[in-house]
């Protein structure tokens, strides 16, 4: 009897529910998937591979009904007031020891929220982080599953088939207590923003230097090898390809350039300044998305103000080298950032969050996945409780090797004009954070001198007040 | 017998109600504080000059009944709970047509909050921002109401006589309905923060030419005059003469470099992210204080990573020069970030605040006046509607004669390692702002390939999605 019945439950069959379930049901799980919308449910049933136990449903009560005790159910909804109401409708149709997960893009609060008020539900909840966009869900995302650690045993062996593998791990592991999951999710999204505003910062830099379509694919095709190898570099590279059939010309030409958002980077930025920790590259791509809406502004001032005439090196080869080795040195300090941020976040909520985990079920599936993570998690293997990846020997070798060639870069861009934000604040970063003694002592004077906000001192303990003197 | 009542009370005898209250007692005004800590109720009394009309009461009930009618009430008492405290005991106390003032350091959310809430009360509320420290308030601080129009004609005579004054105009006027007032006062929060963090590296700049403490003050000195003159480069200059009776040494050399903050930069920055406009140096400036917090990591990191060994220009008089542009040119963009921001939330919180008055009342009193507010004052006049000052013709003049010294000083900071966050977050931001062109077509190329989230294109209307071929 118990094996006419399904093992796994999704809510929503959007492409994403649809895609990890199909996926569950490769790897041998009977599943079955309830949507309001019939094409929906059906076109479950027909994309299932053959051979495989797929059902698809439009009644919630068909589909709790049809489950395995405990009953295993994940949700893939918009996130907000629908999740909500998934949870209401499902409190009267389940048990105590039955497992619902929340699989979209909840905000970490809102899954705090619901682990508080699930409690007395009788069922248990977890807020689950699924990144890898459609092919991935289908193929192998990365999973970061948080909240309830008995729950998780009952998913873990389905998570676990369903998710990419790197050097045979699976790219799913517990990753705390309350919201840890949709936390590391956040992060991830936020280092996401930050790398992909330094890619379009060097494709910038590098057409300054007269590359074209054609060059640019060669130039990312070679830099997605090795250290450097990347999923965001490798679909760059793809993207200067792509024929547009409209205009005859690449696609990437005909690209509006205003970049929208869903907001995800957005939280990672407001949750790190509440949290007091700096992730400068992360606010500066959030805020670059918003200065790319200020199309209309931006081509009156391009009007105003011309662009200087100081061209980048005239060496190509040399810059194309220089250009690649900031990016290295930048996007190491967006994942400092990230993991900084998880590390304070650990403590900070409670969350118990297993660093090397995190980085570890970040290394295949998901948008940010990139070889550099291998050496990420080597250090947190030794050190799990490092505040920051720059502290550790094998990272700081590497940022010691490109931080000439970042340097030379900043400098260029700024005499050339070319927005390298993202570029200025990752090394902005790296200069503060390497600088035993910053000039943030004038800033406490000052505060100190209009609004008797006290001081520390360097030769002594306690808070300090001047009445300081008009000269 | 209405003349031996008050005219105006004070909920909260803190340093900030007493110094205004005593300033309005100044004034000519006859005026009443309320405190529950008879010490601070005597001290009131006692510290008024003489033959002004000044009384300290303990008791609410007893200070709302000597207020002529309508009453005007204003509270200083420490944001949050506090305010709404106030708000309760003051309902039965009250009658129609009496207005009460939150004159504190709430944020502007709770202010819509009550705004809404007093609605029904029977009294007039409004949230009004006070700036300029103990001595301003004492002397003349800078006042930015906002709310009730109705209830602000009957507090303006006294928030007039009171404010700065600048070419004989008052650093006053009513700034917009709803939480205008706090909104502008956040903003200005905002910018002070930026403009702190742009000195404050100056200032390192300037150490790492060799100049000592009578140079930095001579020099600073030198800066505050003519177009540059502003409050924070005055009391910038005094700070490097400040002796320190414990040390001997000169004050600033023993000031720990951990800088503290209240948090209204940081509400700045998450509204404006929340607002979608770039306010990228008050980000920086948030993050470099976090960053100068974290003192045990950059201990720590100044031991792995060394310092380059490249000196800023040896012409000492000329990297003076460079430094001074770049000051100018990144505090323009503070202002113009701050501005934008005003302008956007203006309409996004339909607060119809009026531009060039926002800009009026910083101009004195306040912790950023400066001579540029009166440039900028001129040319929001001119244009009320302005997105942004670098669209300004006399703004845009200033900037383009600053531009290429503060690429210098960007290079020889990038160049020497030192900490430039703000001023590079400055000269990206402008960068950025004034190129028709970004590279943000590549971002969008990649939300696309990853996650279908569709672009626009440069030729036809739409949003269009691609499947993107793998290579």
């Amino acid at each position: 009897m118990a094996n006419s019945l399904y093992e796994f439950g999704m809510i929503g069959l959007g492409v994403m529910g649809r895609n990890l379930l199909l996926n569950m049901a490769d790897h041998g799980f009977a599943v079955i998937g309830f949507d309001k919308d019939t094409e929906k449910a059906k076109a479950l049933e027909s994309s299932a591979t053959a051979g495989t136990r797929v059902k698809g449903v439009v009644s919630l009560e068909e589909m709790i009904s049809q489950l395995q005790r405990p009953r295993r159910v994940m949700m893939l909804v918009p996130a907000g007031k629908p999740v909500d109401d998934v949870l209401e409708s499902l409190k009267p149709l389940l048990e105590p020891g039955d497992i619902v997960i929340d699989g979209g893009n909840s905000h970490f609060t809102d899954t705090l929220r619901r682990v508080e008020y699930t409690k007395t539900s009788g069922f248990h909840f977890m807020g689950v982080g699924v990144s890898g966009g459609e092919q991935g869900a289908r193929t192998g995302p990365s999973i970061m599953p948080g909240g309830d650690q008995e729950a998780y045993a009952h998913v873990k062996p389905m998570l676990e088939a369903i998710s990419a593998k790197v050097e045979g791990e699976p790219c799913v592991a517990y990753l705390g207590k309350g919201a840890a999951g949709h936390y590391v999710k956040m992060v991830h999204n936020g280092i996401e923003y930050a790398i992909m505003q330094l890619i379009s910062e060097s494709y910038r830099l590098l057409q300054s230097a007269g590359l074209n379509n054609d060059q640019l694919h060669e130039v990312y095709k070679n830099w997605n090898s090795g250290d450097m190898q990347s999923f965001l570099l490798e679909i760059t590279a793809d993207i200067f390809l792509q024929n547009d059939d409209k205009s005859g010309q690449r696609l990437i030409d005909v690209i509006l350039d205003k970049a929208g958002s869903k907001g995800t980077g957005k939280w990672t930025s407001q949750e790190a300044m509440d949290l007091a920790v700096p992730a400068t590259i992360i606010d500066t791509a959030v805020s670059m998305r918003t200065v790319s809406a200020y199309k209309d502004e931006r081509v009156l001032a391009a009007k105003v103000y011309a662009e200087p005439k100081i061209p980048v090196s005239a060496d190509t080869q040399l810059f194309i080298s220089q250009v690649k080795d900031a990016l290295q040195f930048a996007t190491i300090m967006c994942y400092a950032q990230g993991m900084a941020m998880l590390h304070t976040a650990s403590e900070a909520h409670d969350m118990q969050i297993p660093l090397p985990d995190a980085v570890k079920v970040w290394r295949g599936g998901c948008i940010i996945r990139s070889a550099l993570l291998g050496t990420f998690y080597k250090a947190l293997k030794e050190t799990p409780e490092l505040p920051n990846l720059l502290l550790n020997k094998a990272v700081a070798d590497i940022v010691k090797e490109k931080e000439h060639n970042m340097r030379a870069v900043i400098v260029q861009a700024a005499q050339a004009g070319l927005p390298a934000a993202g570029f200025m604040a990752a090394l902005s970063y790296f200069d503060a954070y390497r600088t035993e003694k910053l000039p943030t002592n004038l800033v406490q004077a000052q505060r100190d001198y209009f609004g008797a906000h006290t001081y520390q001192r360097i030769d002594m303990p306690g808070s300090f007040h001047t009445t300081w003197l008009h000269h």
